[in-house]
């Protein structure tokens, strides 16, 4: 079978075996099956629990032979000890693909457990059986309403898929969840980065792929299929491990070696991904390629409801390969007919003293945008502004969906600030038009990892 | 009038004139009175407006002469044109301290605007009156209800002093507010840094003092002001105009120069003050000085839900001063009373599988950290977690909470992420003894800032 009809089965399933299924159910239960249901997974769903006829309304077997039809996916949750035998018992059944949930093996400094890890790679090899795992949380799919994770999630259909080795990137924050899709590789025994980028590369609900690496076994493989997927959709790697001692924390982890930080800055840059140096920022670029265009150039105009808020963002562009641009004649005219005789309209451009000569703010707000985003000669702009009321933060929102909609090519993203930014940018996140952080200096970040990708993709 | 006796008539003052008082109400007015009032501010109000009898039912005089009274603090919020002749005629009636909100004047480009500014301050040295701004929010103060923003903010008594040159830190942000008390410098035509630090200085409502700047006329006089403050208080500078282009900005915005950021790098270091970099570590290192009580040594535990954000968390502990502890023989045996056979407790302590052993899981966490806290060999305990359900959240918080009455003088904070997380870290702030950020490198670079200042208070 080829490696995306196999991944298929891990990230698409439409059976699923779970072997180990607990009967108890509520909120700290983590019953992967519960979870399930409440998704509202279509899927066919056979728990395996020796003890049990039924779980939740759902037929048991007390083994794996028992189950009748095919199954695209195992997922098993029982106590290591036992995994290599139910292993061999799914490979038996004929099912392909099994998502090893439980803990203990490389991961864990016993002998015990590095013998089980070797059974596991043995059966792989001899059965066929494809592993994702073992000390995994498995796949999620938002599309499908599906998730392996036996802590429970929210799943948002994002153009995004992750590859991870920790169950952390199954959670999401407030306003951006990950899960689009997600494959979390765990100890890696078998199914690793390559496997899982292809599956990305090929499928067309993924815009944006976000690697969480901690090592690798291949990294030239992983290097060249980077090589080749960069070239279509943006990847964003976290590599983690930057010192001896997190190195040494990641063998109890994941039982990889991290290998030097320095040599995968070069070679990721080379591979064409866009590597990030943490979480927050792993989240920012991940989500700003899931709702950006690419730039055409790299001038940036600014907008900023106050000089500080504006400078701030000119701070975090230098060292950038962004430029503060020179406002065109037509443009500066354009902006002078608004602004009050006494100022000096450049860029930044400082909208607070035309506001104040407006009775409708959010209107003025508004113009100012629209002669900047109308503006062929500039790459892209960046707006700030600050919630300071609900009221205001609403009107914020209304009014940058608007001109989303209006300019759908020109890259455009905002630092909303104040007592309200968190409401205004989770909103704007659900509406999925308009790109909002909470810091000026978040959103030149991000417009920095966009040049860097537009480069690329423009062969500059 | 001492520097003092100046700066609390600004920052408390029991009486205000509010020149150029409008009538008009509601969200978008501006209008200061109506703030005033809202807030619950306790002190006598006068507006001043030659079309008014009355305001908001508060009585209107035409003239500032007409006042009875004594005047702490008159608000200047008139047209720039007219600004000088009022500043006279609050000398005039023997006020002594007047903020000026009207733009205009050197942070303008034109000829009026310089001309303008010229007055003011001879103004001030004419009639002894001191002025704040001109271009200026003026002054906020939780304690007494008060702020002279015109736009309305939110009033939280945290014991921070905020030393600023745009009303941007006057709003805050969902889970912080940096008001406290505040002082907008604006262009700082008299008031200065010197003026504001002193005042802080003295302030037994103020543990953390935060400094935005964009430039000054006397760094020597404040440099000096500030090393004999950061001996009894933390403060902390943003120090914004890295670039080129952002120095020429800063002109346009505050009328001030902005000078080299080597220098001020190591001017700032030898003061003892900390420098951050942008505006969210500026929040994150005042939030969590307003908290966190000193570190005894640099040795700190990593307490994680997942092997990865522990990772994070070491990652963003490389190249700074704080070690990842060597676990003592007994904490390392207590921790492992309470772990399954194959895992091997190290640092960071990974506590999953131990939780995963117990029926009640923030027992098995409060246990787990109990144990870290308890252990005088640490200097800190740094915790992660995920707040992915509502109830998850509700528990990490009153645990976290329960940890902190019980170990109030062991620093201690906390990494919640997850798609609750900020409803758990905005409940942890209003509670006020924990201290919560979004990322485990967020509180890893928190440490590290209290680990600068602790060696400088400790005499390291």
């Amino acid at each position: 079978m080829k490696i995306v009809e196999v991944m298929k089965k891990f990230v698409e399933p439409q059976s699923v075996a779970i072997v180990g299924a607990t009967r108890k159910t509520g909120e700290f239960s983590l019953n992967i099956m519960e979870h399930l249901i409440s998704y509202g997974y279509q899927g066919k769903l056979y728990p395996i629990n020796p003890n049990a006829s039924e779980i939740l309304g759902i037929k048991a077997y007390a083994d794996i032979s028992e189950i009748a039809g095919p199954v695209d996916l195992a997922l098993i949750v029982t106590a290591r000890e036992i995994v290599p035998d139910m292993l061999r018992s799914c490979a038996h059944k004929g099912i392909r693909c099994a998502s090893v949930v439980a803990q203990g093996f490389s991961d864990a400094l016993d002998r015990e457990g590095h013998e089980l890890s070797r059974r596991l790679t043995e059966i792989v090899q001899t059965t066929g059986i494809r592993v994702l795992g073992p000390n995994t949380f498995g796949t999620a799919n938002a599309f499908i309403n599906f998730s392996s994770s036996f802590a429970r999630i929210k799943l948002d259909k994002n153009p995004v898929g992750i590859v991870c080795q920790s169950g952390l990137f199954f959670h999401g924050l407030p306003e951006f969840r990950l899960t689009g899709k997600c494959i979390d590789l765990g100890n890696a025994c078998d199914i690793g980065f390559i496997e899982a980028l292809e599956y990305f590369e090929n499928d067309p609900q993924v815009k944006v792929i976000g690697l969480h690496i901690e090592g690798v076994n291949n990294p030239q493989g992983l290097l060249k299929t980077m090589a080749r997927v960069t070239t279509q959709k943006p990847v964003i790697v976290l590599k983690t491990g930057r010192s001896e001692q997190a190195a040494k924390a990641m063998q109890s982890h994941t039982g990889s070696l991290a290998g030097n930080s320095l040599l995968w800055d070069a070679a990721l840059q080379s591979a064409g991904a866009i590597r990030v140096n943490d979480l927050e920022e792993f989240y920012d670029t991940v989500r700003m390629f899931s709702l950006a265009p690419l730039l055409k150039n790299n001038k940036i105009a600014v907008a900023t409801f106050s000089g500080a808020a504006g400078i701030l963002a000119m701070d975090a562009m230098r060292d950038t390969e962004l430029e503060i641009a020179n406002l065109s004649d037509d443009t500066a005219a354009k902006l002078t007919r608004l602004a009050p005789a006494w100022l000096k309209v450049g860029n930044p451009v400082d909208y607070w003293p035309i506001m104040m000569g407006y009775p409708d703010q959010g209107r003025a707000m508004s113009e100012v945008m629209d002669i900047l985003l109308s503006d062929d000669e500039l790459g892209g702009v960046l707006f700030t502004q600050v919630a300071f009321t609900p009221n205001i933060g609403e009107t914020i929102k209304m009014f940058l969906n608007y001109l989303a909609e209006k300019h759908p090519h020109k890259p455009f993203m905002s630092a909303v600030s104040g007592t309200y930014n968190g409401d205004c940018i989770n909103g704007l996140q659900q509406d999925g038009k308009h790109l909002a952080f909470h810091t000026p200096e978040r959103a030149a970040r991000a417009f920095s990892r966009l040049w860097q990708y537009s480069k690329l993709r423009n062969g500059l």
